[in-house]
């Protein structure tokens, strides 16, 4: 084969136009992120601002910045803006529409500046909003959680060890098992918001300017604590980034876990729960089946995240510093973790809120299979001072003749419990019931009502300033 | 707080209608599974037909089924069609427009199939077309790096372990490297391509159907090699997903090795090759900048492969049989990463096709560093029989008295090697230089030019039935 | 502070010693691939019988060589070796012994060889045999499938999606579906073992050697298809260990899934089947729990498939050629994925082996919810030509009925469906018990179990030659 | 094939002993968690003060089996406690020790305990040691790093973006850029360290208990801020791990980059840095070798702490609380990710420690490519108001003009310059020198010498506290 049919044959199908195609195919990244125009405009109406204070740049050249990039945003939000690829990235785009709208006072804007402190910092902006939303909609989570184990802290169900049936329990004290884990998803949204709100404005390309900037006037206008302390790590981090997928990966494990049993819960063999209308889908043949495919998609997300964090990790692997641009790759990895966590979280919330509970079903499960049998051995430990293998071995005895007569460990009778331990005496019935067995673990934390509504009051408190 | 307002507050931001807006958001794939419109009229076309022909429903029937389907198709290929995210996901979306078309016996359609075979059989034949493709551009890619080597069989450069220079080499040798990389990726989209090219159309719901179907029929109208075999397994089966997304972290892998050498061997440092205009991209204000973009984006692609891949293992895991709503996320991840390979193929076949050697700059980097130390020491095992460590020794010397005069080993006098070994004769010299070095390694697969010939002769004639 | 007080400070803890102490701890690679000791004198016999072979040295030599490499194989094998860390490797605490045993010949063993073709020739090996254990593993575990599908082709169950029953099908047909996975992650193992069976002996450092070797020779005493086509290639390549980390990640996501069936199955809840003693474990308190540990396991040994995987890819992300240091961290990977997916075939071929079926339990949960509904509309339009539309309709209204009876419904009377559609006769009931729906699905790959006996014949016959 | 033949192929290899084998294999933890018997015995210590505090037990029991614990302490650090793989785990093998040592007693240890309880115990106060060391270790880098950095505040060296050459920088600098990560780094080991610094003890099996357990008192004694609050939640939560290993991946990757700075630093191609001897390996044929072998291992590293990070957000998926077996599959991954942290943090430190700069290489290479263009520019736009885009375009007209002549841009003479631009005067030279391009940039966080002893200074000063 000659080199020229070589070339003839290499660019097929979407790259049809040689080497030009694909280059703006791979290079371009407007249609990603166009979503940082409001961010892109902040920064830049920050950044002329501080120039003009700072007489780097003229009152009269500021204003005009400051009037063209006020229409373009207008013209974005309504609208009528045109994306360009050829423009290759958002910041290309707006700038190239304030020339058109301003003219040559359009460059000056640059002043001091690079395409690389710029998109770092409207990367960060964008991040920071984003831990927020998150974090307002784990409270929202955890307010419906609060709800739900309040209505419920006598509401008896079984506590499961390797989905088998351990100890009773309720489904508040189940509930705040989650508002704990959705508490330290909150706590860590505000810890990566707090460690990442430090601006890069002014860092330049990488070095820091020779301009008198004033980075601390550009770092307050945009709500940061402070600007960065150094101009190459300010280019070349993307550790918030980073940091918020790793704590959006763990949440949405969380939300998996809870997904996970809101679909076994309302599968035929459990029926603890039904699913809302709004929040299930039926068949339109089988009018009985009511798929929790809100909660399978929940589920699911976790790959999303998962997926996101291992590949922002993969990108940043082994980069030498500045700036290089595979960072550019960055973004899409954060906004569909965003998207996917902001709609599981809004997902599972109104899941939690629609649900319907079967009490019946819940205490039913929780009265099979002698689950009181370590409450009816700590009350030998307890009270007659029996040493703990010998208690259990008396369980043991008591629950052997319980399943030869196919009753409850309670419905035995007293003479057939002192059969197996004379000592025994009518108290033990009173910590063999399911109800007994919740309200006795009152240890700080444990199942018994007056805990969970201790947990309840802590969180109701704690959530305010959280 | 109320349970009212919190419900007021819950459905914030996004999500400002409620339940309703959360789960058509998170429900609705239309946004990315319109991608298979073509395969999903496809499989449907298939499906009639055979429907017809076992007369499970009237040929008349069948007439207008396909006349609709056929006007569905041109009607989306021609951007005239309006997709709706009410309908959820492609195949409500063309079975509406069905229904519009052609009325009731829209409905026929859907006898013996279920949209768990259905979306099985759309998303298989989309992977297939997609590892064909895949499988193209990589033998766009073996061929330019064949037509590279080729043209450079002779072109010394350093052949590095550890990011050291270590033995001569060959740019077409360096690149015979890639093109066995690249070989092994052809051939396992080949083995996945083989491997699931079944069609499980006709699995219906899970258990198959009562209709007197023909799934050989539509099996081989769809190009299949054959049905599945297992109706449960064929509606919860995502292997070939899976197996697509593995072979192509491997590629993208690859991919990110020759990309770091393009882009270090474009470096100031470097300075082995330079990028094409189309490749590189310059700065308006640093004329000699040659950033190598093109290189460092396929570079940073890996990242994608390993997220997709990660994501959908973490999608399937623990999921019981057989379709859950999980398995909608399937896609994103698949589409993701065909686009990510592909765009990185085609970018990285325009480089290397573009690209300019800089010989000279090769040729001095070999000559550094005393890299044919070891032809050295092997000449003295083979010529002169004596033990390598002895030999080893003796090199060492020479080295030493080089590196005091500053000079190669080879503008070492003889006087002064016999100084070290009596023995040693002139013929020595002649296995010091890089062209001799690399003529002498010429067990098979070495890099002597004539092995090198030999491997580009291998290829060219494996690629064409590959 | 200073430099002297740092200095002091830096080396705390473990690497009290300074310097040394840290690079011996992480270069030392012997605690891991002292795994490879078997291959690696199997390498180095092969190697040392060519070099005799093609005269590069001498038959004494070799004989030497092989007597003193025999002798440490016995050492290491009757546990009488002392490994050495100072050593490194596996291959220097061999090549020091033989030297000690056979004294300065020994150093003739690794003429025209280096440790980067050795390390990547053992390692190739190692997997080789290991692909080949797993193979022989997947075929137990199908085996043992087979066994449990043919004693129950006619065991009913209930067929889910999204966890709610959809369909009635039988415990043979669904044990099938699990074949026809770990069916394919055979066919995969094997494709891999085909594809990596080249040797990359005499590949030396990187470039190949001037000594007149005979990379067949080697590569047909080792068992290899063909030596390896490219030396650079040859010794910067993992691709094997990629591709069997691949591989084993779909096969340990399968094992997933049937661990996952049957902790679910072995709920309370379920009761589908019991676990032998060997398999789960009880608690001594409550002598009714069997939890289903070895499958809880096996669902989490899926984590180290895929951390195993995602790990070397990152290692291998952007590395230029040829062989770096990387690549050392290559081993731990692959020989703990390779103890996980072992570990885990077997104790879900132990699982399956010894597990209990309550039969009973399947056919009532087959039973509830009207599974048959789909049979019911199947029958309007296949029997009296209804279009499937209001055939649906027809439906939902016979089981709004027997919903508001609180029956099944083949529990209604024919009456009762004539007011529905007057044309209904009876053999409508024949569709409509669970054991009627299974048989009735008889397209291929279909549940009834004249098609489960069909898969099942055939994968036996398969399983001969896999 | 008969049942009975399958049977006998099926326990083949390791398991020839058939179920039990297997089990145990897959089961027992002892080999991994035995790194937990301090804690396990600390956390033990803890419990049975506070159950003879609170009456529970009596104070004599109390102290034989705080005698016993100290005992079993003592063997295991001496090496005289044989662990047994019957005994499955740790907490196992020291009670059965405890009961052989002070008989039936050692049974009242277990009262108001369970083992999931225990082991959420011991694991968190691992990983809460771990955070502690890592933070320590975080701290002598950084501590080395600024010490370099302060010895090179002005060694010049190319700024790169992209690999290529963008704008002068100093060593001093550059090293500060890795203190801020480094610094990000600890302080989200600080973070997790707070987050998970609460005592899991007593929330027993999963429902807390019925005995007036005193948890602040364990809390309190064990460093416990205070104990967990809901007891649920405390036997199923692994975030602590997680999140170490989040933090922990992010700290890799940076470390990776900075591994990668010094392969690149240390190759012929740059000479900016030798590596010391005791970092590095040499060749024994080929003496001018180093190789950066404690570099790569390091940049390797990476793998491992991703591969952990995606293997136990894999186990943790959808898992159902409260304790799932999966579980125990934690702590293979901390105790190596911990591990590999560890060492690779060494490594870097000393790394920093030992590398001798080649200032004159770094001083040549941001010499070399007009470097500072983007001065020359801004000295136009700043002295004589020239608008941007016009001083660009003048600064293309020099380079082109110096890339002729073959001369750097401060080697064109004055009437040259006024060539392009007449206003231009002899004080343009000030900013052309690498020397003073790097002053010059004295903005917040810029390279200045000035700006980064600030730096310096700061870091000094956090470090004390942090």
């Amino acid at each position: 084969m000659t080199d020229e049919t070589l070339k003839n044959q290499m660019w097929g199908g979407r790259f049809i136009a040689g080497p030009a195609a694909v280059m703006e195919e791979i290079n371009a990244s407007i249609d990603v992120d166009q979503k940082l125009y409001r961010q892109d405009i902040e920064g830049s109406l920050s950044h002329a601002a501080m120039l003009a204070q700072t007489k780097i740049i003229l009152q009269s050249d500021y204003e005009k910045i400051s009037h063209g990039l006020k229409i373009i945003l207008q013209e974005i939000e309504e609208g009528d803006f045109v994306f360009s690829r050829n423009l290759e990235d958002i910041h290309m785009n707006i700038e190239a529409r304030l020339s058109a709208l301003i003219g040559p006072v359009a460059g000056r804007l640059h002043t001091a500046r690079s395409r690389n402190d710029q998109v770092a910092v409207d990367f960060r902006l964008w991040v920071r909003e984003t831990l927020q939303k998150i974090a307002q909609a784990l409270k929202q989570l955890i307010k419906q959680l609060l709800i739900l184990a309040e209505q419920h802290v006598k509401t008896y169900m079984p506590g499961f060890t390797h989905l088998q049936l351990a100890q009773p329990v309720t489904l508040g004290h189940y509930m705040m098992a989650y508002v704990e884990m959705f508490g330290r998803d909150l706590s860590r949204m505000r810890d990566a918001s707090e460690r990442m709100n430090e601006s890069p404005l002014g860092a330049a390309a990488l070095a820091g300017t020779s301009f008198p900037i004033d980075r601390f006037m550009t770092a307050q206008a945009l709500g940061f604590r402070e600007p960065t302390r150094n101009s190459i790590d300010s280019v070349s981090d993307r550790d918030f980034a980073l940091e918020f997928l790793s704590a959006g990966a763990l949440c949405a494990m969380h939300l998996s876990r809870l997904a996970e049993e809101i679909i076994l819960w309302s599968s035929e063999q459990f029926r603890f729960i039904y699913l809302s209308d709004a929040f299930s889908t039926g068949s339109s043949i089988m009018p009985q089946k009511r798929n929790p495919d809100a909660a399978e998609l929940v589920r699911a997300k976790t790959g999303r995240l998962n997926g996101a964090l291992m590949g922002l990790l993969t990108v940043m692997k082994g980069l030498p510093l500045a700036y290089s641009k595979d960072m550019q790759e960055d973004k899409e990895y954060v906004f569909d973790g965003a998207l996917s966590l902001e709609l599981s979280l809004a997902a599972m919330t109104g899941m939690i809120a629609d649900l319907e509970v079967n009490k019946k079903a819940m205490k039913q499960a929780a009265d099979l299979g002698y689950a009181t049998a370590t409450d009816f051995a700590d009350w030998l430990v307890r009270e007659l001072g029996i040493p703990f293998r010998e208690a259990h071995h008396m369980t043991g005895q008591a629950m052997a003749l319980a399943e030869k007569k196919q009753c409850r460990l309670q419905d035995l009778s007293l003479d057939e419990l002192q059969a197996i331990c004379p000592d025994i005496n009518a108290t033990l019935f009173d910590v063999l019931t399911v109800e007994k067995s919740v309200e006795s673990r009152k240890s700080f934390g444990g199942t018994a009502s007056s805990e969970v509504l201790r947990q309840i009051a802590y969180w109701k408190k704690r959530l305010v300033s959280a």
